[in-house]
């Protein structure tokens, strides 16, 4: 049930807007065609649900819904299909990154369908991993079953997991709805406010403005935008239990939040000391505003900008682009790592230096006071092996396009993470890159956002073995 | 006992040049009171040395003997100190990174002192190894003192290190002396043959040459010099039981060996069919020699040149700098992260990986059909963690001391894997490196020689407590 609720969730994201103009009624239709169909299937075999079903229906549903959520792209920007698969999946997996220019002089709707579809890739994304990567103990993922206070507890696709599916939409909504209305407040015009509440939240990092949030020249918008990213990028499993509790200490109490937003103010502070020191603002509070905002974009992997990054020293931008590596928190829309792996990854390696100087020393590893399972820390040391791995391979690949190194690792890394915006050649937008290379970018993203093993388990033959 | 003479292997090398030249002369008596004293204060405290004296006295050593060497560089070539010292570690640390040019008009005996420096930091490094590592079970090095039929089977520094140490010359002498014959036959001067011999063994891959073995323009002699540093990348404890018992087939036999070579064969021949495809050769037959020697010159951390790399397309020198990560065979002189490492870390992320499909299926990993105990896995995966850190974290610091982000990942890979040449702006030296960049690329390669975990070890508050 959860992997169909979750697969109609992304699909209907077409449907909504096919009746506003022709481009959208035609692949709407086939869309809505499409989607009976599966579901005809999945209502006959839905009692058979296996863990092979739920990573191939995972896997497909980003790939259709990419595939056919690109062609109203296609038919009113007028790009080439390739490049419009890419903008589509781009939005589905709310990474963020473009083919496109001009903005701001495109029709309102085309741009809310764009703004659309990240915002519902992000709610796609968060039931995927509490309904689906729980059950695979994908990278560790079983660790989040173990929160008992948490909507989910089970291993199987079950009545609570559709519960817990509306409790995420009622949140996620919740929450778009304050970030709608504090942008508005802050400013924007309220499509400005609603399109932009859609991809703050869902850390896809969109705009309608070729210029980012930069088209604002607002310090208040920067602000308001970081509260709403940070948010998008901590659990909506917590944000739920806090909506009910009213316990906002809980916040604080959640080893992975603490450990998440300390580190976003210590590696802002250290950013702000840099830029200011080196001259780049006249200001203390100018430059920690600039260097919160992008650290919080890039960390929480939205990807929005506003000062043109090319004009920091070159550390800058590619110490954002590795900061996108750690990601935000596990169950929400941010991609990247993730801070629960980052810290079960961080005490394993400690712990296994300390073994090897004191081999009597031996102590358990424990996150959020229970102990890490020794299945659950090969977990997650798989897991940074295929992000490395991944990161390695494709950049090669990208080079093998034509591209620089810079530009090549930026591009990948953006989109592994579900970042958005590149450096170099990519800096603005990815037109740059081959028809070859965008269809590596292209599949890179969907890698990345269904946390690479489920994506990567259908190529081990073992997969289909049984 | 082992750790002295190591010690002593090392800092005599100065000495045995000290009568050439007055250059030679002053830092030679400073060196050998320098070993002295050191000689002195190991002498009384011999019978204590413990695990923490054995990893200060191997950095120490590397670092001394760095900074003792430098001098008579500093004082000949006329460069600053701290080149010196960088062209000093380099030699040392068998990277063979240099900050010369016009090495063609340079005194004979200056040149071979460069080339003996590497030859001394080979034998160094691989008694290092047989010697210290084991002991230590840095990045899972455990495993060596398990092959029983092997020349150290013990946990402390005994005796039988010290015989070990002599066997070791002994294979290390024969082969430079195979090595330096058959670059003579191959057309080699007998001051080039020599002083070849002494870098393609230790896989040091300094010339007397600024073109490198381009210089000779010989398909022969790339051959011979495939050879031997293949010969340099493989564990000199296996060659000196082969060389006891005359029985080839047990290189095939060693799992690490089997699979280096065959990655050597396979990485080669694809390089050469991808250069051959693009048009880069007119035969194959030259392509597939080019491809080979630069192949075994990057994998086994050599880094003699040849060709001009930079003439390739760029995805072909980038994919050579990442084979650098993979280096040669453990108790080699090669660097890299060593290929028994690679083995059981692709092991351990294949059955993780396995386990989380199908969890029943578990099996343990065998390595040369030993089971491989959990705390060998977790020192890998800890190694290769240590690996991604230093590379990122280096290459952030070498970015922000101005270089590109190719120029700088290149150098701070051909630093820590011992191998030598870089790419971009450090394409044929390393002048453009500021001095502070110089300084880290000098604790990268010390980092990268001792296996990051040997020097890192000094910097847990742990390691000094107890
Ligand atoms: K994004
Ligand atoms: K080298």
């Amino acid at each position: 049930m959860g992997v169909v609720q979750f697969l109609f969730g992304a699909v209907a994201l077409v449907l909504h807007d096919d009746t506003i103009a022709e481009p959208f009624l035609i692949p709407g239709g086939i869309t809505v065609l499409a989607a009976g169909a599966v579901h005809l299937v999945l209502r006959t075999r839905i009692h058979q649900i296996s863990y092979r079903d739920a990573l191939v229906f995972a896997t497909l549903t980003w790939v259709l819904t990419g595939v056919l959520g690109a062609l109203p792209i296609h038919l009113i920007a007028g790009i080439s299909y390739t490049d419009a698969v890419f903008e589509s999946i781009s939005a589905l997996t709310t990474t963020g990154a473009t083919v496109l220019t001009g903005l701001d002089s495109m029709p309102g709707t085309f741009l809310m369908y764009r703004q659309f579809l990240q915002w519902m890739g992000g709610l796609g994304v968060v039931i995927f991993v509490v309904a689906v990567l729980p059950m695979l103990n994908v990278g560790g993922m079983r660790l989040l079953k173990a929160e008992t206070s948490g909507p989910v507890k089970d291993d199987k696709l079950s009545p609570r997991v559709s519960h817990a599916a509306h409790s995420l939409w009622f949140v996620y909504i919740v929450i778009t709805g304050a970030c709608a209305l504090a942008f508005y407040l802050g400013g924007m015009s309220v499509f400005d406010a609603v399109a932009h509440s859609f991809t703050a939240v869902s850390t896809g990092g969109f705009s309608t403005h070729d210029a980012s949030m930069g088209y604002f020249n607002s310090h208040l918008l920067l602000n308001i935008a970081n509260v709403f990213m940070l948010l998008g990028a901590i659990s909506f499993g917590l944000h739920y239990r806090i909506l009910l509790t009213g316990d906002v200490a809980r916040y604080w109490k959640d080893e992975e939040t603490r450990v998440f937003l300390l580190t976003v103010a210590i590696i802002s502070l250290v950013l702000a000391l840099y830029l200011f020191g080196c001259g780049r603002y006249d200001s203390f509070w100018e430059s920690l505003s600039f260097a919160t905002f992008h650290l919080v974009s890039f960390i929480t992997s939205t990807g929005f900008g506003d000062e043109d990054l090319s004009s920091w020293p070159l550390v800058a931008p590619v110490g954002l682009i590795i900061a996108g590596y750690l990601g935000g928190c596990a169950g929400s829309t941010a991609g990247g790592s993730k801070f629960i792996r980052n810290i079960i990854a961080f005490k394993t390696v400690r712990s296994d230096a300390q073994r090897i100087l004191h081999p009597a020393a031996v102590k358990e590893i424990r996150f959020q006071r229970q102990i890490v399972t020794p299945d659950i820390r090969h977990s997650v040391m798989a897991f940074f092996s295929f992000v490395a791995g991944s990161t390695l391979v494709l950049t090669m690949a990208l080079v093998y396009t034509g591209l620089d190194l810079l530009s090549a690792f930026s591009a990948v890394a953006a989109c592994l993470n579900v970042l958005g915006p590149g450096l170099g050649q990519v800096g603005s937008n990815f037109q740059v890159v081959t028809d070859t290379g965008i269809w590596i970018l292209s599949a890179a993203m969907i890698l990345g956002r269904l946390e690479y093993f489920t994506v990567l388990a259908l190529f081990f033959p073992m997969f289909w073995r049984y």
